[in-house]
């Protein structure tokens, strides 16, 4: 049997990838590459047709391709309708396996501090220096990374891996198949305080944080726990590094948040929703589904129709940025003078018709 | 005695949170949750008027509620005037013991690793792996979370708690009652250098970071070391998740700084300001006291009145915002075309007064 | 031999910064700190001329100082071209020895846990509670503190130090003389999946990260893997807190990136590019050498000219920004109104010449 250290047979490749073989159906295959950067032994695949013009002096032994530019490829080809897609597929045969910071010892690392009351799957893994709480359920194929903290009556669902580092505060479930960055912090307070004139008044988060399956968490994310109820995460949603959501936020199945994007408390996201990068969302709202928002906006309103959407300005040499932005502070004033001139030349014309 | 896990009566209830009760003193009750969410053993609160109508169909056992609505209520009321301060209040009450993750064993667990050169109160608290430097002091009742580093000379005040996974740097001081979530990183170098035409050489931070009484620090949160002074943080300041605060920066007193904010360094920001989330404010500002600004801004000057500002734009669908955004490119010279017809529509109407 | 500790002599200083002494050799200094702030036995610095009038209370015991100023200054002098980057240097001399957190023993501290196959400088110190992988290289003097955990063939360089709780993942290289930061993330997985038609497909990230000589980055500040070549971070690379790069960057040596900015997937950045706090980056950008881009900036678009560049609009008064933002969501149709507006002025005027 083949691993992704001995690599795999361009047969063994078509039979996973589900893909029709052109080429030789021997040939070893050690490793994925781009078209550009592939040499012999190496897989590639054109993922864009923008990059056709790189078939040409591409060097990999084979490409996934689909079959409309199969017949430009210089080599052995796996032909699919997605080559993106059936990339992604493939890129998961060459990974490195698990043991790539701690497992020198399978199960549970005599260093790990993890507390009687617990319930574990017999092929659980937990890494060094790992603190488990009171009451945790680890189903099948759990990996906790070096170093991590998982708070009393968790429960992480079948083949869910942390890497190292993760926080898990209390009363947070995973389901199955997740994927927990380091330096993610899961379940910590939501931010809520009452002003009582003089101090903010903490208001103790009693909820919890429930994620589905499929779901990916990046590196430095935080996700709070709730207030009363939980906040939750459904199935299939992709979360990016840096991503913060705040407390009683809940995320419809098959989203995906990039990098340093932020949902303030309580605010709803439909399915499948796309939120690009650095995007802020302030707190109770309801974004409806399949709504993309682009990079760096804001969102400070409710969306109730798909579509995609934006705010912020475009970049300027700061000279023009800056003459443009004084200007914009004066908006307001400069439509109501369009206004007026339209309205005195209006008179002055002799026009009967309402101007505007 | 009535704790948590077995519930308070109402009686009790009255009189720890100085409300009026209006209902039987000996009902039971166990947690607390939502108007729409409670159960039978439940307390809810009326804290918004717009929700007055789900008291109608509410299964709460009893709600805190002012006397204005008291009536509307179909169960016992804590009638109080400000129901959603004395939530908060409560929500203590119900809120979890300190033994979420790690405390298994009180005291100073066995696996941390412990300077000789220290100060601690008797009832301190130290999770497992911890490191703690030299000649750091801990007062009464401190309890640190598991892994959690902290640096030589640093010293937590009475009542102050780190989750799990906080990194003190050295000469850190935090005062009574702080909070400080898990992945918080307090002390680091500010960012510091000088460029010799070729390089930037590192300016060593010098400086260290002190914190007031009952702050609150969120998970992934970064509090820089002044570079020769302190950096230093005001008391009752809360601070939610993903800040930054630079080095050499003040934060005035009950001050509250939302998710994904920064100031940039030496920056002051006064008295009982709101810093909404993902707010941006640059370097050697002055903001003065009870400043709010809202979500996404971008603070660039000096703030010398109090009140509510703003920056940024509002969300539109790509393709409007687009043409929009590319028209601001030119608002000045649109200004100064607007400028243009004035003078000439005064000149054609032979107006005397001088537009606009 | 002084060190920090005890001090060091102005003649001893003279000739460890390069400068020009005027005043008594042996005075001791001990301490640095800021033109208010300094005292008896400490060395203060003019690094801006705008400060030149606290010289005359400034009760520092001597001054980094150029020689156009010296004549004002109260005190010692240590007269050099560039004072602010003399004070850069002499603050490295005032530092603290790296025993902040956990050097109680030198060396492999006993609770590290520390994979066999491994190749350590005989100088090496390796704090409490770290974890460091199989076939991981760290050259003389590296120092990993406490809580760290390094993956699979990681290799860090000859002085390079990782502050505690630091993450890296397999195959992360560091050059020499790095600084890492508490909370960072180097290696993680970029966010790459491609959609099935119903499920994002995770594109497992085949890629490491190489990072050059003398890079510092910030704490929690997260640098993703490649998807499949390395992400890459050039020499003299400073990198502050909480900033994302993700897979398949290319920052060019000499950059700084201030805190909370990101850059988005395969973006490449020149050299000495200036990235101010809270910027935005577009993926597959290509920004020329020598940049700059001023803080909370949006880049949506390719640079190809050196410059300063912006995007964003101005804080005002809530009530007036929201006045503008309403407009400016119609500025197209307002300048299509304005130029309705020439057009007809000039048919009204009779006058020959095309409007604008």
């Amino acid at each position: 049997m083949n691993t992704a250290d001995s690599g795999y047979t361009l047969a063994e490749l078509a039979r996973l990838l589900d893909a029709e073989l052109r080429g030789d159906p021997d040939l070893l295959v050690t490793g994925l590459s781009t078209l550009k950067g592939a040499g012999g032994g190496q897989l590639s695949f054109l993922g864009n047709h923008r990059y056709v013009q790189q078939l040409k002096t591409c060097r990999a032994s084979a490409v996934i391709i689909d079959a409309r530019h199969a017949g430009d490829a210089p080599c052995a080809c796996l032909v699919v309708d997605d080559p993106y897609l059936t990339y992604a597929r493939a890129s998961q045969l060459f990974a490195r396996g698990p043991d790539t910071a701690t497992a020198d010892a399978p199960g549970i690392h005599p260093t790990a501090v993890v507390s009687g009351q617990g319930e574990f799957a017999d092929d659980v893994e937990i890494g060094p220096n790992c603190v488990i709480g009171p009451d945790v359920r680890l189903e099948q194929g759990v990996r906790v990374g070096a170093g991590c903290t998982i708070g009393a009556d968790c429960h992480l669902g079948a083949g869910t891996r942390l890497y190292p580092a993760v926080t898990l505060y209390h009363d947070v479930r995973i389901g199955q198949r997740g994927i927990v960055h380091s330096g993610a912090v899961i379940g910590a307070d939501g931010f809520g305080f009452a002003f009582d004139g003089r101090k903010s008044i903490k208001i103790a988060q009693l909820g919890g944080v429930r994620i589905g399956d499929d779901v990916e968490v990046g590196a430095g994310t935080t996700i709070d726990r709730g207030a009363l109820e939980d906040t939750v995460i459904g199935d299939g949603v992709k979360i990016d590094n840096q991503v913060q959501i705040a407390h009683n936020c809940r995320v419809g199945d098959g989203s995906v948040i990039c990098g340093c994007s932020a949902l303030a408390g309580s605010t709803e996201l439909g399915q499948y929703c796309v939120i690009g990068g650095g995007v802020g969302i302030i707190g109770h709202l309801k974004i409806t589904d399949r709504v993309t928002v682009s990079a760096m906006s804001f969102v400070s309103r409710s969306i109730t129709e798909p579509g995609v959407y934006s705010s912020g300005t475009l970049l300027q040499e700061t000279r023009e940025w800056k003459k443009n932005s004084l200007r914009l502070q004066h908006l307001d004033s400069l439509s109501k003078r369009v206004k007026e001139l339209e309205y005195r030349l209006a008179q002055l014309a002799g026009d009967d018709s309402d101007p505007q």
